[in-house]
């Protein structure tokens, strides 16, 4: 069936990743209000970076390749599985667990695009470059957008706070000080609502 | 709780787009076997888009301009719906709400970049340039993959024979030679394990 071995590498790696779209996290849909997978997120989230790249803090940064990052920023939750942002003790094993998941899932690829990808989900952890810290400002802004669209369906069903949603969000900033603004005054019209608690 | 019109626009867009996640298809996941829907099968595309670009007939395209393409493609289901693709008739009747539902949804946007999804839009349907032509094959030849590794599951249900898998798939071509030698020998494979019936 396969004509070629690197063909059949990426067609295997095509295959594999399909296992994204089982791995669920807290935030749920604004309509339906189910769980959210990693595979719906990362689209959702490539389309964030494609409508709001404007309002990123770098002027000239490379779209394309932050989109890419966001594509492929979850694969490796396949293995590790999704940490809720919101528990300390998990996001410390975490970091370990997420890097054998790298090395196994794109290791299935040829080598040279194993290595590409496997780079770029480093540079999006390092969150050191314009088109990381952009991706990292709109995967916080999401699920806040989900959380608020739900009327804070997941912040109400782990007792989140304000003080709490602040302090893990607002590294928007360093990738857009405009969305983080827009943020800011949408946690404050959340707690006003009550779908966060203040504190 | 907004800083200015245009940010407004572009939120309550990706708050829209949020329904994609629920416009349900035929095939159905490899492992677990439940129905992908349209956000999934978007961010597939987009991978299998970057992961094969080196096998489109034509070398030089733009793959970012490709992507951009497939996470759009399906935005005008969520009015018009998922057509199965082995139905005639509802093929015919789609054009028209598809057209639609594309300058509804995208017209929630700022007036340039909503004409300039519209746009793209509108050349992915025309299959008129490498990149649609390019977008169209991966459209096909995900859910060839997806049915493959579900042993047909999406087939056998519908009672779908080879002979309208090829008629339906063979546009793949159109976009990669390559990829269509693959796909045919994956239906092949099919119909010899039992996952498609022969005729």
């Amino acid at each position: 069936m396969f004509v070629n071995e690197k063909l059949q590498q990426q067609i295997l790696f095509l295959k594999e990743i399909d296992d994204l779209k089982q791995i669920f996290r807290q935030t749920v849909l604004t309509k339906d209000r189910r769980q959210e997978n990693d595979a719906e997120h990362s689209w959702h989230l490539a389309m964030l970076i494609v409508v709001l790249s404007e309002y990123s803090n770098v002027r000239k940064f490379d779209v394309s390749k932050t989109v890419k990052m966001a594509l492929i920023h979850d694969l490796v939750e396949i293995d590790a599985g999704d940490t809720f942002c919101y528990d300390a003790h998990d996001r410390v094993m975490k970091g370990e667990k997420e890097r054998e998941a790298a090395h196994r899932i794109f290791s299935i690829l040829p080598e040279k695009q194993a290595e590409e990808f496997i780079n770029l989900w480093e540079e999006f952890e390092a969150m050191d470059t314009p088109e990381a810290r952009f991706a990292a400002a709109v995967d916080r802004l999401q699920p806040l957008l989900l959380n608020f669209y739900s009327e804070g369906y997941a912040w109400r069903e782990h007792g989140v706070k304000k003080s709490q949603v602040v302090e893990r969000n607002h590294h928007i900033e360093r990738g857009s000080k405009e969305l983080w603004g827009f943020a800011k005054a949408l946690i404050d019209e959340s707690v006003e609502r009550g779908y966060l608690q203040d504190g």
